[in-house]
């Protein structure tokens, strides 16, 4: 089958190369002409404006997105609304929240399909994990080309209608900054604690046979292998929270208690003032002088 | 009344003068002389040891003890030992471990009150809440001297047998630390929130007539007051923890969960680590590259 | 001065009251005809519409909203509408989202104060804590009434611009959450610890000098003193979540961890899902025997 | 070679089964008579008592104890202590506390390994992940022994000096208790959210590449396709927690804050409080009566 593809950066051109690899056809198309090239190189055609790419696929088009959550997803639609039928198919393979998911299902003339994507560029060899919403006919179509960019056919499921995939993944990644924690809090202690242990040893251990082990186990083996067991110079930044953002503001909508999940955000949230501190702790500091005239930590000017 | 008070620092002088304020006898004893010599001038009777102490006391002696909890405490038992009686009533103020002050009730040839004390040095107007464990009749005999001490009668109680007061206390301080940590997270997001925001100003409306006001945040608009909105040069580092640690352990044995309690502990942890980082969360900010490839951010040299 | 009061449930009335033991007038309106009649009995002039409420105002209308946050709010508001001019001050004193009002105040063609009010009915005698956002004059203008229902000059103050007033009582909110768990905590600790306690004899001797001593704590003292140091048959239920809910969600927005807050608010979430029990826990049941051939607890039939 | 097990429960069997299955010889011991024929049967030699198993087992004695943690293990030991010499080797396979292995590991006469066994029954098949306390010679020369027992040479390794191998496990325990409390809060949401999920094929599918997958996860997807998507009756009541419980008081010692695995601790405590419910949110029912004059759930008689 030919499958148009909007969006050929790391994620996006993973999915260029194992559709093609599977013996499909690919239209390619990036706002970065390099990128294009890149990809035509690689076997894809090259197509230069998505209204080119809608054209080049004629008639049951089957595109996949794979650009920057917000704005960007919304754009293209916009440039593909006027090539579009009820037999085409998108696919939104971003991580884009649940609810835009299902306005653009309803604004967009094809049938649209929510794409959760899990593995990261790390997984491009084992393929990804997908999580699908959306019209079950439109799942079907897409199947093979699912069954290549996922791990396989295990790899890929319909969730339910549209939404659904972009939810299911949200409450990956939230279910994915808790385990990140969970082990860091667990090689911190090892790490602070009574025995001069190599972590890289501790971590491949685990890996083999241990109830804890995972893929995020194995990439904590492989940091501190790179790293060294201290970490060496990786900074206590943590970066990103949005997916997380989304997840906890979601349980509060449904009442359902996620303080796992919240404590693991919360602690790239914290990492992130370091600099100036946490004003609750400088307070509490405080209060220690006032009632108890305990000593101030000051800080030096 | 007669008292001896072994122990004459900031919280031991309290005692002294609140007792002598109220008409009875104190003698003082301290390891440090000017201390001695101090309390001397304000009308008690000084001694030059614990031995000496403990023989102008004569018969049916009550003797408080306001030394630093651990080790002082025995060494003071010891000293006293030999001198006393089943008759005599040997108050620890302090802020000993309820283990500790069971111990010492079985060991101690007297009657053993084991006085819970809060309020702190600021607290030394109003009179202190005294939170005490162990026999009935020392209660009762002390109890003129706790109406001094104490803010009066309605500011001291008998908990139960030995080991209570301290118990008491040592949850008391625990709901502490969570009620510091608590005001501190509203505050800090006000200080980071929507609007231009005095928090002295903040803390005084609220102390007047709001459902969370309490003398800790009258101490919270204090502390605003004298340091500031920003609280200036106040660091983010809490030290201290020991009751807190004990309350936590307590509640692992008893299997209570105490999420806050625990987490305003950690808290104060957190910021003793904060040179370095936390562990886990330099992990977490290594993993994010090694599923997503996401850039590392790494420490200057 | 003369006040207009619409909404006269238990706050309303108690602002009726108040306003009119200062001296000043009160024109009331409510939906219930009944509470009308009442507060005309207590001194204020009835009005049976908004409209006839506004029309005896006069010029220079002052105007206090004690109606339900949400939806009643917009509906007083489109009433008075018409009736309004920019010399008139409007006063919502529910308990609003911050970006409700920052709304409201661009479309009601009166000055509009946003006002958070704290103290509960239980506050009735001592006077509310106001926390007033809005334009200067008007609350200028509003502060004999202020001062009024407020404990005083010292219970009411200025925060800063629209939607201050209630976005520092949405922060006030979250802290009581924690606060209320921080001394259930410490009580649910002692209840199950190693003393039989006698807990009203615990929260009265704290209320007395020590440094968690707050209007919190009373109502602990009381709540021990009435229900039993057991708490009789008072369920594990706890209502209520919509501020505690929205400063999540606005520490989301910041970044700032509120851990405390959070769990607090996940308790009551927790306490709603008792009979079908904790899903989550529900599935760590079945993984032990995953992994271990732990015995299934389940649910008899 | 030739391995005398002592402990023929579940785990110590599949000890004998994967030490025979090696081409090794060995001597088999419980309290249990029947478990000794059963092993007998399996090839193991039967022994009648801990000292009959010492007296056939030779000189240099290799020996594995798969007993309960605590008293057994002691009472093994001392059993065995007048037949041990320094050229013995002792194994504790069990999940003892780690100071209970230093204090073992200096009483023993016999070179002492304390070795953390993860994997669980349900891993009999794939072997264990060791991870072994104690000196370098012995961890060297029962190597044969740790191959047969693990995934393999990469299944078990040295962590360093006595105690630290229950050290390292005692930690994988308290990461175990998060991470199932993370997948927990996951399908919580799901469970609790927008979309009706078959539960089953979410975790199939993020088994299935993405990045929280791991045999946790596995087990999770085994229990909705064994349970159903709803768990059917499974309860809402998690036993277990020593380790855990030893991980917190260990990460108090060290100041290391570790708030997830303490969350997922208090999980299994609240599980177990249900049927009275928790008093803290008894307290916060009562309370919101207290300032607010809200209603009071209460249960029924």
């Amino acid at each position: 089958m030919q499958l148009g593809v909007i969006g050929l950066g790391r994620m996006g051109r993973i999915v260029v190369d194992r559709v093609l690899d599977a013996g499909h056809d690919v239209v390619a198309f990036d706002l970065d002409e390099e990128a294009v090239a890149s990809a035509a190189e690689a076997g894809a055609t090259p197509a230069d404006s998505v209204v080119d790419l809608a054209e080049r696929l004629g008639d049951e088009k089957r595109i996949w997105l794979m650009v920057p959550a917000g704005e960007p997803v919304d754009a293209a639609l916009d440039d593909l609304g006027p090539h579009l039928t009820d037999d085409d198919v998108v696919v939104d393979g971003g991580n884009s929240h649940f609810e835009d998911s299902t306005r653009r299902a309803e604004e967009t003339p094809a049938a649209y399909l929510d794409c959760g994507t899990s593995g990261g560029p790390a997984g491009a060899e084992l393929g990804f994990s997908l999580m699908v919403g959306g019209p079950e006919w439109a799942y079907e179509e897409l199947t093979p080309v699912f069954d290549a960019v996922a791990t396989g056919p295990a790899g890929h499921d319909r969730m339910g209608p549209a939404g659904s995939g972009h939810y299911v993944k949200m409450v990956h990644n939230g279910v994915e900054y808790a385990l990140m924690q969970a082990y860091g809090e667990g090689f911190e202690l090892l790490a602070n604690g009574r025995y001069d242990l190599d972590l890289e040893a501790v971590a491949r251990t685990w890996n083999n046979g241990a109830v804890i082990r995972s893929w995020l186990l194995e990439l904590c083996e492989e940091a501190f292998r790179e790293e060294g067991t201290d970490l060496g110079d990786v900074d206590d930044y943590v970066a990103g929270g949005s997916t997380g953002t989304w997840t906890v503001q979601e349980a509060l909508e449904q009442e359902v208690p996620v303080p796992l999940i919240y404590q693991a955000l919360g602690e790239r949230f914290g990492s992130r003032a370091r600099e100036d501190g946490r004003f609750s702790r400088r307070l509490a500091n405080r209060l220690r002088y006032g009632f108890g005239r305990h000593e101030v930590a000051r800080r030096e000017k």
